[in-house]
């Protein structure tokens, strides 16, 4: 039986495990608190749990690391003495130059292979509580393989993936961050500076009135606060550049809310929405 | 019975039809094609429909005009010589400024009494094959009553919102505008440049990455740009000041990635959704 070790079994951790289970695969989990693990478990995410690693990796197949982007690192330092060296490492952060380079260097050559994984399950919520079997089914999961893979370890990684229905997407790990700023970090940062824009003033009344539009563009600023520090910190530049971007489709609108732009807006529209209905 | 008509069977009025048939009234519907009108009242939107102003317009005690903002103040004076002086007139337009100052002027003191109105349903959708008899219920409705209003006028107006389940709030037309600004024109806005950034370049591979957080911040895009082109224009003043606050915040998150500032938007999202579950 293959053995899938899950560092950190919380939202995306706790949704693996389960997705896992379900196609025959032994789940261990591994963490540091005891009570959350027995939660875990209970939930149906994993099948032991461990707070010792020599114990949760032995014999391990494939180790996924989950903790946040601003952890991996210490993560990763601190299990690689007790991953065997046949095993495929993987982490699912949501940056990914920083932390393929940093968990490359974790990994070298010779030892257990490190792909980068960035599943995007798209949702602000957290804890093996929110955790289901079908979070990454249909859910784009970006691979980015360090330089000096083998297409051996690549494949093994892909599949990993799309055996729990995930659609994998192959990227450098700086295109992979330039395509998450627009599409996620955005987003994110467009979610904060509109909810804080109703905190500065009658804040009451605009609460009071918003409805839908406000809903859905802020329904993320309820993510974890270092979390996103840590990810925005990360990837600094490319969100810069996206920002940037945006400011100047900000002007092209509202310098006299000129109708063919507002088509156009429209028009990518109904695009997105046709090719991800 | 009471009567009401409705001028302009899309969604919104469409819905109030429904709303108000359940609740006893006699609904007429009046527009400029006959087709639409069959539609509406196989929908069961409508109890009977018509072209003809005067037809539709004898007898009625609420008039509820619901054409587009650009087109309500043509609306309301073609309609005028056939409104029965003692009928109320109500609008539902997402500008109020503009829309109370034209309208008021076209219904003056001594003739039927008009009072603005905007209920929030907070939806892209359009047409009558998208309404639905609960659109209204728990949605914010704005009452901007003119100037010279009666008390009476106002609370007619109130009345007729709340008995169909709208939470409704009297505001003057220019606090109107500028809490909608926040709330609703400036989402909107965010969600075209949203849109079009990731248009600009890589648009595919956006695309196919897009989850979670890019589709809701980029639902609203989908709206009639013609339609919003008139309430941009209409609103500009509110909207660019909201806009200008925006900025402030953005620059607030963006310089430094300060945990605070993210904390405090991850509070308000709390208290927000606290308030509005």
């Amino acid at each position: 039986m293959r053995r899938a070790v899950i560092a950190g079994v919380g939202l995306m951790g706790g949704s693996l495990g389960m997705a896992l289970r379900r196609r025959g695969w032994r789940v261990v989990g591994l963490g540091r608190n005891a009570a959350r693990l027995a939660k875990a478990r209970r939930r149906g995410a994993i099948d032991e749990g461990h707070t010792d690693p020599a114990r949760a990796l032995a014999g391990a197949d494939v180790v996924v690391l989950c903790a946040p982007v601003n952890r991996l690192a210490e993560q990763a330092r601190r299990l690689k003495p007790f991953v065997p060296p046949a095993a495929l490492v993987m982490d699912v952060g949501s940056v990914k130059g920083d932390v393929v380079r940093v968990l490359g260097r974790v990994f070298p050559a010779g030892g257990p292979a490190f792909v980068g994984a960035h599943p995007m399950t798209g949702s602000e919520k957290t804890g093996v509580e929110n955790a289901r079997p079908d979070l990454y089914q249909g859910a784009p999961c970006v691979v980015t393989p360090p330089p000096r893979s083998t297409p051996r370890d690549v494949a093994r990684a892909e599949s990993f993936w799309r055996s729990i229905g995930a659609r994998v997407v192959r990227l450098s790990p700086k295109d992979h961050d330039r395509a998450v700023a627009v599409v996620s970090h955005l987003p994110h940062l467009l979610a904060d500076a509109l909810m804080l824009t109703a905190g500065r003033a009658g804040t009451k009344l605009l609460f009071r009135l918003a409805a839908g539009s406000f809903r859905d563009a802020t329904r993320v600023a309820g993510a974890d606060p270092v979390l996103w520090r840590a990810i925005f910190t990360r990837n600094d530049a490319a969100v810069r550049r996206a920002l940037s971007d945006f400011q100047k489709a900000l002007r092209g609108v509202s310098r006299g809310w000129p109708l063919s732009v507002l088509r156009r807006a429209r028009a990518l529209n109904d695009q997105f929405r046709k090719e991800r209905p």
